[in-house]
């Protein structure tokens, strides 16, 4: 799936190749597939099953856990570390070779393994709360000893000085760091497609996107392949990939996971903070790892960490009712039928329970939103992507084009000077307060993207996740497919008429029948800084969903 | 002291006329001295006590109390806002007329005074936790119906659209605003100047600044002229002003108090932010504050303030004994003999005390941090400010200009872009972070000017208290040579030589007989977001300092 520009310096080239090799050299002997699948097969989640590589334990491992019950039974001594790194160093390995979302597994995370083995049996104790845990991050946190190219040729070789933060704190609650995840050309893609590996597919149908810029650490988690990710979304970069892959991705508010250590094209631009969060296949994973990383007072070392913990338990008591504002469209394109019968379900469901009050949210001017984002993303416009790439001769993917151009056009729209681009945002943010308090809500859920997972390189739907970007307001996608019961409904009969060039594009990529066997996520969205009380009101939704009461 | 330059236009030198007649005609009748003090009458602290406009009852209740037992007597209705808010009418008349310090009192809070009273005479009950409490402001902290110009000519007529939110805040909990102060053309002096009022001078000693840019506040307090102010700090703004009053000023950390509504020349600059703080004549009055303004919960109309409470009982637990690091100079510019004589009897009373472990702590690259700071502080060079200034025609004062100067010098120096710079702003909050942790500090305490009140014009070094912008850390200015005994001494037999361009400037402003009697403060720093910890520190120390214990 490599698609390197032709012109790559010669130089480049050979440097390409050789971070292939060290990927695929990286991957464990006893998790090569013989055969790998042909092109034309489309849903690869059962090849993991099926081809006879992983043991029945492995399976099971890997599949009938969530993070929580893994941590519980390392702790216990009911499994080890090492046999567990195994499995989903095996796992994850196959799931690359399906879905092409690696950058490498860790050599060093066996061994790493075999010293937290080691530490419980002769200590009785854990090495911490996530004692023994693979984790697996998106490649730009940066690994002491490890190039962190960024996805940037030019970058191939960088070395790494140090652990990323977020990677120290890791250790010292006892996780294991074993895979890092692919990433797109200048991280502003809703997609995971780069000059280097080439682009990440979706695991339920390979010709559609994994979604982005955080697709590795989704396609690896809904083939069951790593318990407990990181990515980064500073426009969706988060929940996107996890709405199209039916799991949880958390973008807290900036100022909750250290993004000290993460490599970006773009330091000291400063107008929008994109911020670190993590994927699970359960809201009570997030709530492990939030309530284990406060209490490695992460704040000491990164003094733009607000010094308070996040998780449910913190929570400020939610009103009762909670008062939930449901938006069914931004007002700028309208969800297609996929996310429409989501969000029926969902309505339908909250609204015969007596925890919740369901009521419209109306947005509020979100093409400005769009406009006011696009414009502060960049202080140099996109100067030094373009300068990265020229360095090794890498052309601009075409997504990457698009969002320079779609910055450049609204940076001249909306402001002279960084200064009147940046007032203009701090106007807007001020207008959207007093929206969201005179609709007197307590959290929002809203649409994460209009689609389900589109054809490769099509993704230019960012609005329904940006605008929370813009607002630095705490938002947790969920399998809300998964959740109503929503999968493989007949969506053949509902129309969609498109009113605008958007939502014509839109519709363009669409197909129903493809469509509905696709997940839908939903994001539940609270004030800025409430991310324990998102986390909170996310579980009293999961409650009303899942159990009924 | 009217200081406007010659060349401001006629348009514009009518309209300061109108706005001296407005100040001049808001002062109370019966407040008005019949004779003023001449100009060689230096220190005027005696005279609202001699002066016999201020009754027996008027005198006691502005100067034996603070603001935490003025709010008790109120809300025990032993006194009516309405005599309360009249005594510091005319103490503050009194004050403006000996240290031009207002720009306007309020007719309007007569009315909210006597609605208060009426109020609690109804009800039985308060309005709030600051019922009837008169509070001053900096003038650039918005009102509704009145100009706000924040000390530029050409904005002198400009209406303000609202209150500001702190404005609204203090209304909700039941304080009386009543006195607008004094601020400096571009705030960025650290004194307090202006071609609309001319200088405000110290009540100690009027040859001497009042310290700025928040002075016109302390030079209120330092003559029992309100009980409760407000200003603003992007360099120092609160903490030198209370120093050389010596007052206590509070500059915590951005996100604590909102700043929606006040008015600066830079919206959108967003590189170093400044916050407003408090003044008072005693730290539990700000912990009085900021308790009272977290029960207003400001986070939910300003999204930029943190969820959660400031007070000293949010505080979290401190370690016993509590770490202080003592730095006794900032390795650019040594304090003189006054500060140091302060310096050394803190950490003689603290050394002796079981509750605290008294060690130095080193400055790291203040020189650096100068630097970096002045280098981000505007986005444009200060255009807007030169561009301002020439709308009216009013010249840059000498501080405005070295002040220019010095951010452009720098931010050649520092950067190419406004992204290179910031990069260089977080470099350096990580370098001085790490610092801080390599030091095993809880607290520190440092000096906040090098030296006492320096004549009018000469304000130059900000080092001691920009560093803790730059880093964004909660400090708390206390006035320790009142606390440690050390007004008075003799400073003759102190030498001082001076080993660089900058102490020489210093020492050439440096008179030992008039420095002895002027105040020194301190300031308690703690790290960022720990303003809870950092009023917990400083109660602590007031404690061992006051009491002994």
């Amino acid at each position: 799936m490599l698609s390197t520009a032709a012109d790559i310096t010669p130089h480049f080239q050979e440097r390409i190749k050789h971070a292939l090799t060290v990927l695929e050299q990286s991957l464990p002997r006893d998790s090569i597939l013989p055969v790998l699948p042909k092109t034309d097969v489309l849903d690869v989640t059962d090849i993991p099953r099926a081809c006879g590589l992983l043991s029945d334990w492995e399976l099971e491992i890997t599949e009938q856990y969530d993070a929580t019950e893994l941590v519980k039974q390392l702790a216990a001594r009911k499994i080890t570390a090492v046999a567990l790194l195994h499995a989903f160093r095996k796992r994850a390995s196959i799931a690359h070779q399906l879905t092409n979302c690696l950058t490498e597994l860790l050599p060093e995370a066996v061994g790493a393994a075999e010293a937290a083995d080691d530490y419980i049996a002769k200590t009785g104790k854990t090495l911490g709360p996530l004692h023994g845990l693979p984790v697996s991050l998106k490649e730009q946190i940066a690994i002491l000893g490890h190039a962190t190219h960024a996805a940037f040729v030019a970058w191939i070789d960088k070395k790494t000085e140090r652990d990323a933060n977020l990677v120290a704190s890791l250790k010292a609650m006892g996780a294991i760091v074993f895979a890092r995840t692919a990433q797109p050309q200048s991280f502003m893609h809703l997609e995971t497609s780069n000059n280097i590996y080439g682009a990440t597919v979706n695991a339920r149908n390979r010709n559609l996107t994994a979604g982005g810029s955080s697709g590795g650490e989704t396609a690896l988690l809904s083939l069951h392949a790593t318990p407990l990710g990181f990515g980064g979304d500073i426009g969706g970069s988060i929940r996107a990939p996890a709405s199209l892959n039916g799991v949880w991705g958390f973008k807290p508010s900036v100022g909750r996971i250290s993004g000290a250590g993460v490599v970006v094209p773009w330091p000291g631009c400063d107008s929008i903070h994109g911020t670190l969060g993590a994927f699970t296949r359960s809201l009570r994973d997030l709530d492990l790892f939030h309530t284990a990383y406060s209490s490695t007072q992460p704040w000491l070392d990164d003094p733009s960490i607000l010094p308070y913990p996040v998780s449910i338990q913190s929570s400020a008591p939610l009103r009762k009712p909670l008062r939930v504002g449901i938006m069914k469209t931004d007002g700028v394109v309208r969800p297609l039928p996929p996310v429409q019968v989501v969000l029926e379900k969902i309505i339908e469901k909250l609204s015969v329970s007596p925890l919740v009050e369901v009521v419209p949210f109306e947005p509020l001017d979100h093409d400005k939103a769009w406009k006011v984002i696009t414009a502060n993303y960049w202080e140099d416009g996109g100067a030094k992507i373009e300068q990265l790439c020229a360095e090794s001769g890498e052309q601009l993917r075409p997504l990457t084009q698009w969002m320079v151009d779609q910055c450049r056009t609204n940076e001249a729209a909306v402001g002279k000077t960084t200064q009147d681009r940046r007032a203009a945002r701090d106007t807007f943010r001020s207008r959207y307060c007093e929206h969201w308090n005179a609709s007197n809500v307590d959290a929002v859920i809203a649409p994460v993207t209009p689609n389900t997972a589109p054809p490769l390189d099509t993704s230019r739907s960012w609005g329904y996740t940006a605008i929370w970007n813009l607002m630095d307001y705490p938002a947790v996608a969920f399998p809300a497919s998964e959740m109503v019961g929503a999968y493989g409904i007949d969506l053949s009969t509902r129309t969609y008429e498109p009113t605008n060039d958007t939502e014509a594009y839109l519709l363009k990529h669409y197909n129903p029948h493809v469509s509905q066997n696709m997940p839908v996520g939903l994001q539940m969205v609270t004030r800025k800084w409430m991310d324990s009380e998102c986390l909170a009101a996310a579980a009293l939704v999961e409650r009303i969903l899942v159990e009924g009461t």
